[in-house]
């Protein structure tokens, strides 16, 4: 039997494309084989629906799912957002964790994305987080669901690769009682991202491109940092001004004294202990 | 007289939204404070498009325009492209220069956009290369126009900051004539990012997320060169990667040896002399 958009289990995954929906069931849709084998790999897929040449060209994966649903064409178009679907979408419980939970594991660097709304963008930031070796990324305040379509997509895989937590905007104080130093990234910051100490354990907090970070976070973290702009232009956009962060602590992080309790292995090609 | 969408000028300024028409005039427009305000700056302004609000609100731009029309706001949103136009437009001299005349003025940072057919992503990099300090930015090969709207919007001014340049895929011997190492960005890259002599005069070759840089390219290139991940994620986008390397120059450029006749005066908290 291949399922049809009229085939109930089609009807109560294509709910999942809500917000609403999402919440009440625990549940999300990952769309593309990249998606799809992240969480596979991450044990959180409930259900593979997938036309019957995409599950026969990815066949490893199909091969690793708990049920494996055959879908018409019109199925997969009502389940993906895609303009291009490849032919793939799982159905999988949601993954994030309380902020104890994430903290308990001394993550060495975090990321928080704070009231940040647009999709793409919280995508974005949890795919550079997880690439710079961020262990957490936390969505604090009225941000946009990581469960969001888009933001899943943008992340490229990396929603399952971290430690992903919804927090309230009143953070601050249980960050650093975890040892994180708390630096807030913003255009006037007093401090440059060239004389901060980054070699600490550090969680970022990065505002929405269009506020910023609001006035309390700004004056409860430990500094607020600029990332040095050398041209004309007055700012980098969210993005941007994430990587460079982040990049620049996973740089530091690995570049500093062995004795550190915390510290990283260098790699083979990045600096060793100074 | 307050024009209308049925105005002349009106009606041959909207043809700027097409690229055809961009080519042929020469023009192309620029919408929104931030971008009026660059592009005056820049001395590109030909014509200044206000709502009476938006001009009245804008007194300095409108006083600096060389012509001002008060329009509509049916003549306001037939010419812009965001859902909330800010109420000004202008139509601008297109403000690419010739590859040789860029590199006669030899930057000590440009970055090349391969083949990029995203303008968001094509935008965002002559954002980012600004702010890292790159005077010439190149679209090379068959890339997006960049007088596309919605560049000219995600390049916040920068569009008119830098040396913009338009040119063929076949630049990269050009670029070393002028005494730039050539770098390609590649995940697969043999160097790693963090072992390359930055501190050197260098070129940037960013290629699209789709497809990347093609193996001409990454043959003619001097290295090439990987951003290193730390995490699980496959990868980061283009933008997070042109963010991590242009900054990764702009640093290193600012800690060279005083005797480098290219070298960069050290800012106030940048890294002095090695």
């Amino acid at each position: 039997m291949i399922f049809t958009p009229r085939t109930p289990r089609i009807i109560a995954a294509r709910k999942l494309q809500k917000r609403r929906d999402r919440d009440k069931a625990g549940q999300f849709l990952a769309e593309g084989p990249q998606a799809v084998r992240s969480a596979l790999a991450a044990g959180v897929v409930l259900e593979l629906f997938g036309t019957p040449e995409a599950l026969n060209r990815y066949g490893d994966l199909a091969m690793e799912a708990p049920v494996v649903s055959p879908v018409d064409d019109e199925a997969i178009a009502a389940l993906t957002e895609t303009v291009q679907p490849q032919g793939l979408v799982a159905v999988c419980e949601q993954i994030d964790v309380p902020l104890a939970e994430a903290l308990a594991k001394e993550p060495r660097l975090v990321a928080v994305a704070v009231e940040i709304r647009d999709p793409g963008n919280a995508g974005t930031i949890l795919r550079t987080a997880d690439a710079a070796g961020a262990g957490t990324v936390i969505f604090a305040g009225d941000a946009v669901d990581p469960y969001n379509g888009k933001c899943v997509r943008a992340s490229a895989g990396s929603l399952f690769n971290v430690d992903v937590v919804r927090a309230p905007l009143t953070i601050v104080d249980e960050l650093r009682d975890y040892g994180l130093q708390v630096l807030a990234t913003t255009g006037t910051g007093e401090t440059d991202l060239d004389s901060v100490e980054l070699g600490k354990p550090t969680a970022w907090l990065f505002g929405s491109e269009a506020h910023g970070l609001g006035p309390e976070l700004l004056k409860a973290a430990d500094a607020r940092v600029r990332v040095p702009i050398y041209g004309g232009a007055e700012s980098l956009n969210l993005a941007a001004a994430a990587a460079v962060c982040l990049y620049a602590s996973a740089r530091a992080q690995r570049s500093v004294s062995p004795g550190d309790p915390r510290s990283v292995s260098p790699g083979d090609h990045h600096e060793s202990a100074v």
